[in-house]
C-alpha cells in the first residue's frame, strides 16, 4: 500500500540520524544548554538574519504553540486565528487551557487576509461594552496554511502593518515552513519571517527531523523568563541535545530547503498528474499538500494502492482527500500512484 | 431624559428593601447558612417543583455562570453557546479563563435549535481527529434569550432530546427569567425549566432584587462540592443572607412573577405604540427588550426625550436600538416616551 | 446568646442603610460608572493621599484577593504569603485556580518579617535550579493580619526595602483596615499604606458596610486593563452604585475610622477582663480580634452564654477560641460577656 | 574530566539505538497508534501483571506529571506531595498552572510516611472552614524519592490504607523506577507498583532511553479521555512510534531492569569507596543517586577530576553533592573516581 497520509510517517533523515547515532554515548550537560543546541542556535540566527533573537527547542508543535502563546499574552487577552488554524481545531483546547480565548476569523484559501483582520479589529473597537471584551492580544498565522496555501510577502507585510496600527504581535506557526518557502508560489524567505513575526517556529517534526520546532523570538518584549513558562509548559527536554543535533545539521548545508524541495517537486509532480487525469483540485495549494476532490468511484479506485485519507466526506458521496508528500516520500511511490489514478 | 437602557438601573423593588432594613441589625452566621437563606431556599424548591435541587445564592450572572460552568467542566471538555450567548459575547473571557473552549453555534432569532445542535455534534463526531477535539461537555442556552425571544416547551424538550442522545447537560442563564416565563408567547413554567435543565439560574439582578442570583442544580452529579468551587471563585458572599432576604421575599406572595409581568406589559404597550408609528421592529422579542430600527432622522427625534442605547449601528446611517423596561419601569415614563415617538 | 464569632453578623452601618434607602428609585447607569462611585472614588484619593491612584470597588475579599493576583502575576510568577495568610488557607485555592503558587513563609506573630523574607529570597536566588522555579512575582500581606496583630510602619518599610531590592511589589489586604488602623499599637495611616503598597484593598464588609472592598492601585503598572480582568473574575458589579455609595457615606466625617475605633475599644475592654479573669491570651492583637486560651472548664462556662468561637483545640482538651467585635457590637453585650466570665 | 552529574548526560542505550535506526524509514501511522506503541504496552502491561491497564507514552516527566495530575484531579481538589517532591521545587509551578494547590507535608528520608499523611488528613477535615479549603484530591509520591530512598512494601501499603480510608488515589513519579526497584533495600515489585497505585509512570530518559515514560493507569476511573488531555498540554508525540520503540525493547530480555542493575552496582561501589575514605554519606540511599557532605577541601580535592555537583551550600563552607550513575556509567569513571577521594 501506497502512503500519503502525512508528513510524520517515517524516522528523520539519515544525515540527521548519523548524527544523532555518532553523538550517543558522549556527555553533556541537560535540558539544552549543552554545544549541540549553541551551534544549532547560531545557525538559525544566521540563516534567520537575526543576530539578536533568542531561539528555543521544543519537542512538538502544539507544545510550541500554547507555550508560546501562553507565554506572549496577558490574562485580559485572547488570539485571533484564521478559522481553519491548527490552534483553534485541533490542539484538544489547549489555547483555551491556557485561560485564553481564541478569536476566530473566516479565512480565505486558508488565509487570514489583512482586510478581515482590519474588520474584526474595528468590530472589536466599535462594540460598546468593549471594556466587558477580552480584548485581541496576539494574532496567530501557519506558513503556509493548514491547507498548504503561502502568503505573498505583500500579503504579509499588509497584515503587519494592521497589526502595528493595532499593537497587536504576530506569531507564525511554522510546521511545514520549510515547505511553504520553497513553494514556487513563495516570495517570502526565511529572514522575511523572522523581521514580520514577532515569534514563529521552525518546524523540525515534519521536516526532515526525528522530533522538535526551533522557537525563534525576534521581539525583545517576548524574550524574558521564556525558560521557567517552558518547565512550566512541561517543554524542557532532558536530553536537549537531541533538538540542537538536529537542527545544527537540518541548517548546515541548506539541508533543510533541500529537503524541503524534494517534497514539493513530489507534490507537484503528483498534482499535474492529478489535473491531467481530471481529478479536481481544492485550493491553489503549492506546497507539499495537495487536496482533491474525488468521486465515490474515483476512491474506490484509489483503495486499490492507498487508503486514501480523508479529509472531508461531500454530501453526493464523494470525498475530499488530502495527499500528503515529504522529505522522506520515494518517487517511486509517487509514479506507483500517479499510475493507478 | 427617559432611561430604558437597561433593567439595572434602580436599587430594588421596595417589599425587598424592607425585608432588607427590618433585618438589618439581627445577628446571624455568614456565608450564607442563615435562617433567610434556608427559606428562600425552601420556596424556590417549591416554585420549582424540585424537592430535591440544590440551591445556592450568588451576586451576579457572570460570577454564576463561569463558576457553574467551571463545576460542570471536566478539563476536556468545552461548553456549546449560540453564538449570541452572553458568556462568549461580554464576559471578558471568563470561561476559556476557566480552561474551557466555547464553542458557539448560529442563533436563529437569539436561540440555539436542536437542528443545529444535532448538526453541530454530527460534525463533531465526524471529525477524523476526534481524540484531539475538545469535547462539547454542556450546552449554555439563555431563558429568555439576549435577543429577549423565548424558547417554546418544544423547542426546549427538542433541545433536551439531542442533549439526551448525546450526553450533554444543559445549563440555562436566567438573568432575566421572570420577564421570559410571563410572557404571552411563553408556554414554558419554571418547573419545567428545572425539569428540563441540570442547572439553571433564577435571576434576581435584573428582576427586583438589588442583586442576586439562585442557581439550582437539579442533576444530582453536580451537586457534590458546589461550596468549594465558589468559594474558590469569589462567588460566597460573607453576608450570604442579603440574598436570602431578598430571594425569600422575590418568592414569596408570587412577587418573583407580578413584578416581572408589569416589566412585559409595559414593553408590549410600547412595541405596540412603535409599531402604529412605523418604526420596523427587529426579531420577534416579547419580553422586557425590544430591539427597534431606527433611520438617522428618528434617532434624532428620540434624542429630545432619551440618549437612545444603540445596539448596533447600521450602514445607512441609521441603528438598532434596544429599549429595556424593568419591573421599576414607570408607566408615565412609558407614555412619555411613545408621545415622543 | 452572644455573638463574637465574626464581625460580618449583622448588616450596615444605619448611615450607609439610609444612603441606599434615598437612592433606591433613583435612575443611574450601571456597573460603576455612577456619580456615587466617583464621589466615593475622589474621597478614597484623598484619603489615602493619592491623587493618581485608580480606585475599584468589589464585592467581597476573595473576589478583590484573586482578581488582583491574577493580574499583577505573570504566567511564571507566584506570590508570597506568610503561613497564616488568608490566601493559602482559607479561599478554596482561589490563587492556584488562577495558576499561580502561593509560595508560604513561616509567620511570626501573624506578620512576615523582613528578614524572612530576605532569607526566602535569598534561597530562591541561590537554587541551581532556578530557571525551573516559579518566581516570586508579589508578596501579599494582611493589615492587621489574621491574627489580629499590626505591622508597625517601620516593619513595613523594611519590608518594603526587601522588595526593592527584589522588584517586588506589595499587595497589602485590608479586609480589617480601619480595625488595624486604629488600635494603639499602631503607627500606620491610610496614607502610609498607600505608599507603602502597589495594591490593596480597603475592606467594606467587615467594617460598616454590607458589602464591599474598595481596591487602591497606586503603582501605575498595574492600573491597564483592571476592568476587563474585573469582568473576567466576575467582580463587576450590575448595580455597582451600591458600593459608590457605601464607601462614599464610610468616607464622609471620618465615619469609617469612627466605627473602627468602636470596635476596637470594645475589644480592648474584653481583653481587659479577659486578662482580669486569668485567661491566657494567645498573640499580642490589639485590634478587633481577640484570641484567648481556654480550659475545658472555662470553655463550658462560656458556653453558658456563648457557642465560643473555636480557633483550634488543644491536645489537653481546651481550646484557642477568637472573639471579634466590630463597629456593630453593643457594649451591653461585652458587659454581659464580661459577667460571665 | 568525570561526570556525575545526572542520569541523563548521554543519548540512550545501544539496544535502542539499534531499534530506532533499523525502524527509520518505516512508515507508520503518527501519534502513538502503530505496531510498535502496541507492542510495547502489551509487553508493559505482562510487567505489570496489570492486563487491563492503559498505558500511555509521553516525552518527559514534568509532562506526565502535570498531564495526569491535571487529568485525575476535579477543580476543587489539590494534590499531596511530600516537601521534596519534584512537582513542587522543580517544574516552575507546572501544577499551580493547572489550576489545583500542592499541599506539601513534611518528608522523612524523602518519604511520605502513613502517619505523616493520616495527621494532615485528621487536621483537616478537623478545620471549621472545611468547606472552604481545597480538598486534598491525589497523592503523589515518587518512587524512589528525590533522595534516592526507597519505599518498603509494607510502607507504601500503609500509605494504600491511609488512602482508601480518605478515598484519595495515588499517582507514582517513576522517573527513575528501575533504579528504586533493584536497588538491595528494596522489597518491592513493578507488579506491586501497578496494585498499589492508582496511576505511576515508568521512566525511561533516565533509565536507558533517549527519551519517554510509560504512564501506567490502573484505576478505570481515571482511563476515559486521557488523549484528548494529553493532546491539550502538548504530550502526544507526532511519530509516538520512538516512544514504543524504546520502550518494547526496554522490556524485552529484562533490559529495563539490567541496565538498573548496573546503575545501582555502580553506585553502590562508589558508596563503599565514599564510606571507607570517611566521606560523610546523607540520607540511607542505595540507588543510583549519593548524597555525600563534603568538606571545602574534600570539595577542592574532587574539583581535580570533577565539577562536584553540589546539592546545597553548608554554612561551613561544606557542601553537600550528590553523584549519579546511570545504566551508561563505565566502571572506568568511578574507579577514576574513588581514586581521587
Amino acid at each position: 500500500m501506497l502512503h500519503f497520509e502525512c508528513d510524520y510517517l517515517e524516522g528523520c533523515h539519515p544525515r540527521l540520524l548519523e548524527k544523532i547515532v555518532a553523538a550517543n554515548l558522549r556527555q553533556t550537560p541537560g535540558y539544552g544548554v549543552d554545544e549541540y543546541c549553541r551551534k544549532a542556535k547560531r545557525l538559525i540566527r544566521q540563516a534567520c538574519q537575526a543576530p539578536d533573537a533568542d531561539v528555543h527547542f521544543m519537542v512538538g508543535g502544539t507544545q510550541a504553540n500554547l507555550t508560546m502563546i501562553k507565554a506572549m499574552l496577558r490574562v485580559h487577552q485572547g488570539v485571533i486565528s484564521p478559522s481553519t488554524g491548527h490552534i483553534t481545531c485541533h490542539e484538544g483546547g489547549a489555547i483555551e487551557a491556557t485561560g485564553h480565548k481564541v478569536f476566530t476569523i473566516a479565512q480565505e484559501d486558508g488565509k487570514l487576509t489583512a482586510a478581515a483582520l482590519r474588520q474584526f479589529m474595528v468590530d472589536h473597537y466599535n462594540d460598546c461594552a468593549i471594556e466587558f471584551l477580552m480584548r485581541p492580544g496576539l494574532v496567530y498565522i501557519s506558513l503556509p496554511t493548514e491547507l498548504g496555501t503561502n502568503y505573498s510577502l505583500a500579503e504579509l507585510r499588509a497584515l503587519r502593518a494592521v497589526c502595528d496600527e493595532y499593537h497587536l504581535p504576530i506569531y507564525i506557526d511554522g510546521a511545514r515552513l520549510g515547505y511553504g518557502l520553497v513553494a514556487q508560489d513563495s516570495d517570502v524567505t526565511l529572514a522575511d519571517v523572522a523581521r514580520i513575526a514577532d515569534a514563529f517556529y521552525i518546524g523540525g517534526t515534519k521536516v526532515g527531523a526525528l522530533f522538535g520546532e526551533a522557537v525563534v523570538i525576534t521581539n525583545p518584549q517576548f524574550k524574558p523568563h521564556m525558560r521557567t513558562v517552558m518547565k512550566q509548559t512541561g517543554a524542557v527536554l532532558a536530553k536537549g541535545r537531541l533538538l540542537g543535533i538536529q537542527f545544527a545539521r537540518l541548517f548546515t548545508d541548506d539541508l533543510y530547503f533541500r529537503i524541503s524541495r524534494h517534497a514539493v517537486q513530489m507534490a507537484m509532480k503528483l498534482k499535474k498528474a492529478l489535473q491531467e487525469h481530471g481529478y479536481a483540485l481544492v485550493g491553489s495549494s503549492q506546497t507539499n499538500q495537495i487536496f482533491v476532490r474525488v468521486t465515490a468511484r474515483q476512491f474506490q479506485k484509489l483503495s486499490a494502492v492507498m487508503n486514501p485519507p480523508v479529509w472531508s466526506s461531500e454530501p453526493d458521496g464523494g470525498y475530499v482527500i488530502r495527499l500528503v508528500t515529504s522529505w522522506a516520500t520515494k518517487e517511486e511511490n509517487v509514479d506507483a500512484l500517479i499510475r493507478a489514478l
